[in-house]
């Protein structure tokens, strides 16, 4: 055979160790056994899709990024979101589905930028939606928090807060205030609040042509920080001057109103003026949100509600609401940040160590084990025992079950518990009892997160 | 806006309605237990590679078909099994794995061929191997068909059986009757057995040079049929005359001895001399599954044991032995022959029907469902109760809450059994236990294959 390659990974695409790979996952399922807990459909789109598809709509920035290429006459782009295979999935069937139609995904997405720190080319998006047919009530907008909530209090992450406006409310607000015009601009510089500051976006706002008594309106209007009821007492103030921003007020009272009865308690949510997501998705309700000791992540949930689905390939209205979770950013930045419990996560409760030749009597056990729910590796390797009970230290295995002769005639297992060294003689069921009863234990004691 | 564009899907690539997709993730979540319940690690492989890693091996045929293109300077291709990407990933971290490594891997892969029925230009396929550093016992290649066995019995199909054959032992055969050279195109013609028949093979074996007392002696050596000791019995006789042969015999001997210890019944394996899978990667022991009732399927789960797993990524001696599933293939066959339960598989066990404008208590209600374990949707929207209860109905949820004001002040719940239509006033903590109690009923029911 010829030279050897150089083993290698593309930059900008996640490849884990093993026991980073179960933690993910963990994260995973938990994703999962939420959306699944609030009633979401499961779905999966293909990763290539036409161009023409999940092209309909993209502008610039997303042509540059795209993975496209053709193969034979086809020309093909792989996914760069979940929301555009969605889109055309429920135009597709939308005589099959029962609407409100509730899905989640939870897929890689590609998208060719520049690899960073932090910045994937291949990652995992979770998301959810809710599309009506038609019409869809204002309260699904208060119950995404309520999902947000759950998702991230059921990883042990306590320590974030959910940002939340609308986006009638802020073109309103640019009404009543007479620069309509220019609120692409406007919403491009105030983004960058968080980053550069008050001041410096007085400046930018300034220097775009903004009155320095209106953008200092503006400034003021949108920062004001404190209670909701105090920022929508505020606003109440403005109202009659606009109609969009009467209705986006209503909205936002309404969202408020009934995020508590959701069962999300104050202090993880909060009306937040400067937030945007964006310009021309997002017709109503915006969410971000932020883990509080680390806002320099941005956001790491965001979504919002949107008035038309899926326009490009149907004249049905689709109004939806939805958030996405960029799972392997969020994953990047728990693991940065020494929140995840890297104990090795081994998926196996037990290692069966033959110590005779003949496997039968320790085949016999490993299959009571796993009858009993106990993920069971047999160490099928020749070995000194040193090297055998070794395997199982390395892969943190919780005990190790020895079978010799002794054992076998005796029909006894001798189980060791690996992290105290204790052994004792007994039989397959009560072995199958304390190792049951550790692994509930272990279960309550290693949280994913830290 | 612009007009209006078709919303298709690309031919080979597969997109499943809510109900089916509900019953695949069953059936792949089924994979995933069986496979940490035999003490496999998870592992997530990038769907993109470098050309250069993903081709170092493959010939002509692999070269076509392909999903191969260049973004910026890089030669990528998109991943068209899930043993190369291992091979790669295991030379890579070589240092930080242990040995045996045993990982399982489900994911999507991608082969540009001309979609037909039953092929799929993007499909699952669910792998496991396990990688011994220089060695691994020949005790794993017993346990491979457990794993199948507990696979398939599990998903309730228990018309199969597994196929059993070792390499060496047909390589030695052709050895002794002199036709080694010609191996390549004997196991091609004799790869036709089942479909063309024992006559048309002797045919084209002759014509392709083979003696017909050759040829016929190497027929019925290969398709005695008989228990697996008759089989091992009538081989033994030609021991002593190839050293690779007399090799396979004993791999094949401890492999057939163990696999009952393993907890495979008799009758779900048999050695079959005719199963060769493929020429340049098997060295020991392969495998294929059937459906005893669907042949014309061909295999549904088949591996082998190689003894290099990454010869192209690095000099150290990799020896392993694993099985794939076409997941995606499996989901059609068994889709199109009715095995699947195709009642509405629903996610939801209970809609909760708020029937006054205050959402807040039927808020409260679904949050204590949801803290119970119960999957739980609040139907938002406004309109008729008739409308409302035939969204439970369409969806196949099992319970419907019903709150009225009547229900808020009692502080209790109507609960309506949609199969049976009985409804009773009762309190929450009633209607937690009467909802649990029929999701276990149900869940004994509804199988996912009929």
């Amino acid at each position: 055979m010829s030279g050897i390659i150089e083993p290698r990974t593309l930059s900008g695409f996640m490849e884990l160790l093993p026991k980073d790979q179960v933690l993910f996952d963990k994260i995973k399922a938990h994703l999962e056994s939420v959306y699944l807990k609030y009633g979401f459909f499961p779905l999966d789109t293909p990763v290539l899709e036409d161009s023409a598809i999940l092209l309909a709509k993209a502008g610039g920035e997303t042509e540059k990024q795209i993975y496209r290429f053709s193969k034979g006459s086809t020309d093909l782009t792989m996914r760069f979101d979940l929301t555009v295979p969605l889109a055309k999935y429920v135009a597709k069937n939308y005589g099959e589905l029962t609407f409100p139609f509730r899905r989640y995904q939870i897929g890689k997405v590609y998208r060719g930028e520049r690899a960073q720190k932090g910045r994937y080319r291949e990652f995992y998006q979770a998301d959810i939606d809710i599309i009506g047919d038609g019409t869809l009530s204002i309260a699904n907008d208060a119950e995404i928090p309520s999902i947000i909530y759950s998702l991230f209090l059921g990883l042990g992450i306590d320590d974030f807060v959910i940002r939340i406006n609308n986006r009638k409310v802020l073109s309103g607000i640019f009404a009543i205030l007479g620069i309509k015009e220019a609120a692409a601009d406007i919403l491009r510089i105030i983004d960058k609040l968080d980053k550069i500051g008050k001041d410096a976006v007085f400046t930018e706002l300034t220097k775009e042509g903004i009155l320095p008594e209106t953008a200092e309106k503006l400034l003021t209007l949108l920062t004001t920080k404190g209670e909701n009821e105090k920022i929508l007492e505020m606003l109440n103030e403005y109202k009659g001057q606009n109609e969009l921003f009467d209705k986006g007020i209503c909205e936002l009272e309404t969202v408020i109103k009934y995020i508590g009865a959701f069962g999300v308690p104050s202090g993880y949510y909060t009306i937040d003026l400067t937030i945007a997501r964006g310009l021309d998705y997002y017709t109503g309700t915006v969410y971000e949100t932020f883990i509080r000791k680390h806002p320099e992540y941005g956001s790491v949930c965001s979504g919002g509600r949107y008035d038309n689905l899926a326009e490009y390939y149907t004249k049905k209205s689709l109004p939806g609401v939805g958030i996405s979770i960029g799972l392997t950013r969020l994953f990047h930045v728990l693991w940065e940040n020494e929140f995840l419990n890297r104990q090795l996560e081994n998926p196996v409760d037990a290692l069966v160590l033959p110590m005779s030749e003949d496997l039968s009597y320790s085949l016999e056990v490993a299959t009571g084990l796993r009858e009993a729910g106990i993920s069971t590796q047999v160490y099928l390797e020749e070995g000194k025992f040193k090297k055998k009970i070794s395997y199982s230290d390395k892969l943190s295995i919780p005990f190790s079950i020895i079978l010799g002769s002794d054992e076998e005639e005796a029909k006894k297992v001798a189980l060791k518990n690996m992290s105290t060294g204790e052994q004792v003689i007994c039989t397959l069921s009560e072995a199958v009892k304390i190792i049951l009863e550790n692994k509930e234990e272990l279960k309550k004691a290693k949280k994913v997160i830290m």
